[in-house]
């Protein structure tokens, strides 16, 4: 179904595939907030788009989550692409190391479904993050392989409680964004090089592939409990 | 990518999810030829799309289908939408009986990708035929259980035998198509009517869903090895 | 491997599938130490079983969970059987109801394998507790289907960090054990009886035989990231 | 359940994974026949043994999978480790190099079920081999890694087929056996060191370890449609 004049909130909207997904989603004639914690990013993102509105929260935060769906009159889809990557095996760190990263991708979808649920309209959707390190977890990223597998768990498991309303998944492999730039700094594209010379399509996935796989799963009204991986086939390799 | 001006080939292409893709691939300005045993039927899907060209074949005949191919210059995807269902279990049949699945959804498909190979374009890819019955076996269709498996399989197998081309398969659910017609007779409504109830959605998908995932599959150049699941959540219940 | 002489500890080992893990471990020779929340829960089992240690210790409590280990020379085998029911939809309550599965399921068995790692002898494992959920989420469970998933996973990301030694886990099915007494009560037998009906085996599984894949898991010295279902085949039906 | 006095057939049993199964469940007290198309090697096995029958067949002959179980008066567990690896991929030979394979790991399953049927007995089980290609396809091996998952499939469809008969799959590794000698011939040693290193566990799974899983299958009366992988992580890796 077309998302024009769809009521669409991408949470993490202010950059990465999250903007990506807000560009597409307002070309097509949606009517698209995006959400992020910082009202400076957001209002770049809001100049660089110039027809979609803002709206600051922490996805983690239920009560910031609450607002952001308070001022919205009707909700027709929404995109959790908040959740960044914390590094470290089992035996570095301690728990409360890694809890941020399940508040994000676990609690933080929690709160959108239950937030946005009573304004949901028919043939809405929800769409989650996972990501390739649950086929393919490596030592050194257990939180994340964990948080992206039960992320994925989460659209089946309320795609099941809470249909007709459809809740999705996307899979991105490492896809090229500012994400990386903090977590890599200057070793950034010699490690691309390297994860693109082992893909099955030899470069990374990019930020607008991986926000097509987004919209097509908004749109596609039989799709269901569904998670589609766009990582130039990073599992198999 | 778009699929504009790009050779797309649709075996199984004069009806159901065949002829739906051949349609959407058409309007996005692709030139399409559609496949298929019976120049009849292929001739009425050809009157109604008007902008596709025919080719009488049955994919599980070799030379048949080195035929198709050697007609076309260039190729960009090929989509293998044959094979109809076989009912009956393990014990109630030779297995003679049975052979026709695996030549149409496993056979077919290696004789396309060698075919086809040769003249693949940049960016090209295959796409193969599964289905609910991977995830959801049930009495009596154990030899569609496998095969749908095996094709699905073979999408990620060729994969990674044929990278940088791109294979991936679509997983429809109980599309309501005229293959039904012949398998249900007039009980189908019926069945359809219990099996769309057990769905997340309420509705059996569509012709035109399925179609959508297989055009996706065909455009979206990080995907690769992957099944896409159109079906309302039938393997979630 | 023989579990003759090795050091074995069962979190969750008071009842259930914990308690049937010790006493095969304990008659195949293994020094078994069961962990629980009741010292006199714990006690009754020793009485029981007659050769096994005991310690109490809530698995969520990381302090309590280095105690026991720190009580111990060598560690062999550590399965977390701990991690209750906790029933509810995503809509029906909020995010603190749902924390104390996450914290048994996840964090417990975070705690165990970080305070077990300097201890643990060559072929050495962990076995954690997925279950049936993970492949087929009903409604009224997100968080077991979310949690179950989520510690089958941590069987594969951790198998990846701290190889060589061995991370699986055990997927029971509706087991016939005294948690579910106070869930159910009195509607029990009636329910279990429509369980049963349905399974491909007619009956629910016993502890004993989800025992006996945990057993097998911690003495198969080449399986490893695994996740052995038993359940009579409930996710296929 | 023990296999004391089971009846147990084993294809494929004169040598690698076979012939280690069939050590076992003698040696468990089980009444043993072991089939392959060598008379010679059978004979072997025997001598090796000492307690098992032997019966010359091909499992892709459905009229000798006939005489094997016409020639039995009552069928516990039947066990499929017939099989070779036939390596090229889908572009340098053509169907008919390739059919052999599906023969022996689809087709010869087929046989086996329907004959052994009409005499298997309550809590009796098929188990059939699988492999880690079918999570880990790679070049070259395309047919490996379509009928790995076939047979792996087969096992779930036939375990809704059968019931309550059970039906399961062993999933190995890379096992240290006769058949990669004609494979790989003097460079096995080596290609073997290549992949030890990079497993989790640093080492080739062995025969008697998968063996150990296919007992444990047979044994274990609430486990169908299940498939166990023994490669020390390989599928992760």
């Amino acid at each position: 179904m077309s998302l024009a004049e769809k009521q669409i909130v991408i949470f993490g909207g202010s950059s990465g595939i999250g903007l990506a997904t807000a560009r597409i989603a307002a070309e097509a004639g949606g009517r698209v907030t995006i959400v992020g914690r910082s009202r400076e990013k957001l209002s770049a993102a809001q100049n660089e788009l110039n027809n979609v509105e803002i709206a600051v929260a922490d996805v983690a935060d239920e009560a910031a989550v609450n607002r952001v769906f308070a001022a919205l009159e009707t909700i027709d889809h929404v995109y959790n692409a908040a959740g960044s990557f914390v590094g470290g095996t089992v035996l570095e760190n301690s728990a409360d190391f890694y809890r941020a990263v399940f508040e994000a991708r676990i609690w933080g979808s929690f709160h959108i479904v239950r937030a946005a649920f009573p304004k949901m309209q028919p043939n809405g959707s929800f769409v989650f993050t996972g990501g390739v390190s649950t086929a393919r977890p490596v030592p050194g990223a257990w939180a994340t392989a964990v948080t992206t597998a039960a992320a994925e768990q989460m659209a089946r498991a309320l795609a099941v409680e809470i249909a007709p309303l459809r809740v999705n998944a996307v899979s991105p492999g490492w896809t090229d964004t500012t994400m990386w730039d903090q977590i890599f700094g200057e070793g950034k594209q010699e490690i691309f090089a390297g994860v693109a010379e082992k893909l099955l399509t030899k470069r990374l996935d990019t930020a607008e592939e991986v926000a097509r796989a987004v919209i097509f799963l908004m749109s596609n009204d039989s799709i269901t409990g569904e998670t589609i991986h766009v990582e130039g086939g990073h599992r198999l390799v």
